[in-house]
């Protein structure tokens, strides 16, 4: 395998479905084992969390439409080993669907279950109707010119994308501003799906991590997703890197946001998305 | 009552203050009714439901901090009538505390109960620690010398605002954008609170109306409000007209997103909120 290409072995399994890996254990449940591969400082990429909750999502078979939105709260640290992702069709209309999920694993003191993550999501059919981009992508050199960024200290995560910056390199001295614009793709190539597109929406390191360029504990308390675009639109146009930009608005008394897009490399917004972040200090 | 003066009888009751009376019925149950005079076109305007849900989360005893973020799903419309506000505690954390709450009424054919929102909150204890503000609102004339919104039709919840319009008034000709920038305040006056600003994060037209200057069916699907300060921080600068800048980033197959932030008198950025919504054509 060289640097930037995909595998083709028949029996390579990329990561990404080991960590998507879920078995039915019971009406609506659904286990899962969490991936050594994607692990951050003390448990796994929030990405990765997220993206279970919707990988759960896509195997339903009594899905109405494609993912329209998404809200993963991380209730607590998720440990090493299995978990059990719960999933309930709240209410099912014509053209939308409403979805709570959640993650659970063993309590610490052994006692029944405890909450990890708690989702809401929706699925939606999409129709051919009067439809017009507003937003556009920043003007930025493509990806073949930049440099992919090295590994970041011990984190495993990030080995798992070929990330290459434009702009806005976190702990490192910037412009002052939270404002980064980079491009990303998983590593190895895989084609890309809802749970791979939700995987790397929490890929933008924190944004205080930008716009002080040091360090400081964070955990993102909660983060949400918007899906524009059909299975069909993601397909078409969703391979290859894609540009995220991604800034702040405010970091105040222990809690900031960020705010990222998503762009596929025709330009189109394959997905909007937020978080609220904890930072120590 | 002047037209932009509070009530100050001791006999008064703002209506959003009948639409916030809660009272319990059960373990983790409350019950509430809804209020004419915030009626939308169908049903009620989906920033009081939003508010409703707020209110719930605020009278609890075992509550740890302030509301940093919430996300409500519309599942289905509401009817005029009572309805119950289920609300469960699921994690709480030394600085964090992970809700979900659901509003019900009774099921069309009568049995049972029906989901009609479904959501997720936060709350948090703030710290004083390093904090600094990123995003600026933008340079606009204060709400003085500006003209007051007038009634839209029918629509009931306008009333309850007292909005000036700096741009991007819906259902005209415009700009071909669908950015708008207004101040908004209640009408009559009323002290703010978390449910109040979490009504008014929902006040801004959709954003369909403003890029097209048109009507078409719209809905909402999904909204989601991170919450950037204390409540001592609102008590402190979140009374009087507050500016909402409010965007779309893209229109596509029948679902828009739309983008806003709410800032306070002092430039302080209050809350910053999205939606995604549903629109027939």
């Amino acid at each position: 395998m060289n640097d930037t290409g995909a595998r083709a072995d028949a029996d390579f399994e990329h990561a990404f479905d080991r960590a998507m890996n879920l078995q039915p254990v019971g009406p609506d449940r659904l286990r899962g084992h969490t991936e050594a591969a994607y692990w951050n400082m003390v448990g796994p990429y929030g990405g990765i969390v997220a993206a279970v909750v919707m990988r759960a999502l896509m195997l339903r078979a009594d899905r109405v439409g494609d993912p329209l939105q998404l809200t993963v709260n991380f209730a607590g640290p998720l440990k090493a080993g299995p978990f059990d992702v719960v999933v309930d069709a709240r209410r099912t209309n014509r053209t939308t669907q409403h979805w709570s999920i959640e993650i659970e694993q063993p309590a610490d003191d052994g006692n029944g279950a405890q909450v990890v993550a708690i989702a809401t999501a929706t699925t939606a059919t999409r129709r051919t109707v009067w439809s017009q981009p507003e937003a556009r992508p920043p003007e930025v050199p493509g990806p073949e010119g930049l440099e992919r960024l090295g590994p970041r200290g011990n984190l495993r995560w990030p080995t798992m994308y070929d990330m290459r910056y434009v702009q806005g390199l976190p702990l490192q001295p910037g412009d002052g501003t939270s404002l980064s614009m980079f491009w990303i793709r998983d590593q190895p190539h895989r084609t890309i799906d809802y749970p791979a597109l939700t995987a790397l929406c929490d890929a933008s390191f924190p944004r205080i991590f930008v716009v002080r360029g040091s360090f400081t504990p964070i955990a993102t308390v909660s983060m949400n997703i918007y899906f524009h675009g059909s299975a069909q639109a993601l397909a078409d146009d969703g391979n290859g890197h894609l540009l995220t930009v991604s800034e702040a608005k405010v970091f105040d008394a222990g809690f900031f946001d960020q705010h990222s897009t998503v762009w596929s490399p025709g330009r189109r917004l394959l997905a909007s998305t937020q978080q609220i972040v904890w930072y120590k200090e």
